[in-house]
């Protein structure tokens, strides 16, 4: 039979992390592959409590349709989780989404015609990247360093893509899948560039909240100064990912643009779920229990990078997260991470190869761990075999 | 500050039936206008079992992440479902979605490249049209008599659109707004016409089950031979909207494509609803829920119809629906339904005008009313209401 799909289909494919789960939750499996939270910390028996209330208290509501922005309760908690990035919003400006990964949809539906240049760290989280692609968008890479993204790259990229380029995309804390945290400085002249320009900013803020050590930093948000910066959050990393919730935070105008689009995609999100992660932090201190994943994540950064320094060979190099769940590995040009990962994988050893976190391809030569989601025993193990793995190929 | 939004967003209005949602759920409003479940049949109950029982036994996968295509528990009690519509699917070719709104979503994402045809009847449900206007699509409306869609102006519509249309986009059971359901010989000439012009049938699929009278239809899916039929289905009206889930059951081939989209759009629809409505269907007789939704809607149906009778004057004509949650009124040529709300709204009553159902607009001496949502005293006192006002205007 002869299909004519949407031409947006030629370039759409999987997600390497999407495919590679299957695998990596198979239990014999040593698994640095996902971006998954730690499960122990997972409020299971709180749960039961707020969801006996919800349904108590509030049922016909629970399980009815709602409005499409979310549920206000919700987005007053979403406020207040803001405030340490130094923000201020007004629970008019947030709509809630159906995680994070929504927002990054919408956010191509809203500005995104074929062509349309966006710019991108790079690397850059795939995720974001095929959300994107439905869109057909052409990609502006911009160089990182340490720091993240370099401004003076930036520049010339807004210069050279004039008139073409609708945002820039970034995570400027604990960047998926470097683990790199961008400076105050650029964060102010990115909101520079982006007024100058008369373009947008994303900035995707999964991690933020997770810093290990230091003071959480200011959002790129806390310093716009012309209502164009949109900033996604979520509750998947600080509380459960399975409840699929997330927000966009952005000026009236342009909130009220996702909220119609949101309407056609799904209504709205799940009714349920946002009253029991609005009743959880009624009943229960989210700064708490945050501080427990942060003490823990802490303990799993230094335990695999500690590994790594007596395992790995010496022409391997490798970001050190401040926070976040995800650690980046350059191996020497020419190795290719997607033959590692074959031989990783038969010593029961996944993570993701670099490659799908360039929008424009290449760059075969990295990596990206994850240590979040292993106990500390299958840490150490995992990276001694990797150890063993990389020592051979490199 | 000047915005370059996506050209698509020239054509993205809100939902007028969302913008309805703040009026209608004022408690003094007899609200005729959304289409939502009557909550008394909410297992409230039930569900603090469920949940109890999903959380101390399958807590930590209840709140982590999940695979795309959905629980595969969930998809067996799909596939079950769908049995009395004549369908024996296997769940490899379910996709979960959040909510069958997400399955329209990603219809249009899949197939349509802006100006592509699709065909709809006309009138036809306004939130898929919303849906599909995000890819800039043109519509084909096709008319319809008491039986829903005439398959001979289908042909001609097919025919004088060739090569540019990629779906047609029916509801052929109790279709929203008008209430008919398409005989089989109509179902088969439809999948005939598919197969001769190469194109899609996406068959929306939400009320099927809820039959007042009469044998549940066979689903035009049922007499797909090419894998041309991609039925979407709903949890939104048998169980509970709040939950989101809905589904996709397509080819093997296409519900990939789907599930490859998901990933961008949500990755995947929330862990703790889809265990918790299959562990309800586990636990619980879903058939004689659905046996008591059908008890009371058919009542309501019947009062409503009858109160029209009294009190509707004789030039407002009306359709007769034998199952599902609305029915369709016309006025007489030349009366503006939208005027007819204002006046209706004065007297605390609700419905949704009948213009934007039309993809190409026109119409406007028809509206939509839903019988499901209110308790039999309000429906006999709103239809009453609304007798008077149309008394005075047709």
């Amino acid at each position: 039979m002869y299909v004519k799909f949407a031409s947006r289909m030629d370039n759409i494919k999987g997600s390497a992390i999407r495919a590679l789960l299957k695998v990596a939750e198979q239990p014999d499996i040593i698994s640095f592959a996902g971006g998954f939270p730690a499960p122990e910390f997972f409020p299971i028996k709180e749960m039961e409590e707020v969801s006996k209330k919800v349904l108590r208290e509030d049922g016909y509501a629970a399980l009815q349709y709602g409005a499409t922005d979310g549920l206000p309760s919700l987005r007053r908690h979403i406020c207040k989780l803001m405030e340490p990035q130094n923000l201020h919003a007004d629970i008019a400006d947030i709509l809630v989404t159906s995680g994070s990964q929504q927002g990054l949809d919408l956010a191509g539906m809203l500005f995104i015609d074929k062509d349309d240049v966006v710019v991108t760290e790079s690397p850059s989280y795939l995720g974001a990247l095929n959300a994107f692609k439905a869109y057909q968008p052409k990609f502006a890479e911009v160089e990182m360093d340490e720091q993240g993204m370099l401004m003076d790259k930036l520049e010339e990229t807004l210069e050279a893509n004039k008139g073409k380029v609708k945002f820039i995309y970034t995570i400027p804390d604990f960047q998926n899948p470097t683990g790199r945290t961008m400076p105050i400085e650029r964060r102010k002249k990115m909101v520079e560039l982006a007024n100058k320009y008369g373009i947008f900013i994303l900035e995707d803020n999964p991690y933020g909240s997770l810093r290990f050590e230091g003071d959480i930093m200011p959002a790129i948000k806390s310093f716009d100064t012309e209502g164009r910066v949109i900033y996604l959050g979520t509750m998947s990393k600080i509380f459960c990912p399975g409840m699929r919730l997330g927000w966009i935070y952005a000026s009236n105008e342009v909130v009220n643009k996702f909220n119609m689009l949101k309407q056609g995609v799904d209504l709205q999100s799940n009714s349920l779920s946002q009253r029991e992660c609005a009743t959880f932090f009624d009943m229960y201190d989210i700064n708490a229990h945050i501080a427990r994943i942060i003490e823990t994540y802490r303990k799993r950064r230094d335990l695999m990078i500690n590994t790594m320094k007596e395992c790995f060979p010496a022409n391997v190099s490798y970001t050190h997260p401040e926070g976040g769940l995800f650690l980046w590995v350059t191996l020497p040009e020419g190795i290719d991470a997607a033959e590692v990962f074959k031989k990783a994988l038969e010593k029961k050893v996944a993570f993701v190869a670099g490659e799908p976190f360039y929008p424009n391809g290449g760059n075969a030569n990295h990596f990206r761990l994850n240590y979040s989601n292993m106990p500390e025993d299958k840490i150490v193990e995992g990276i001694k075999a990797l150890g063993e793995v990389l020592t051979e190929v490199c």
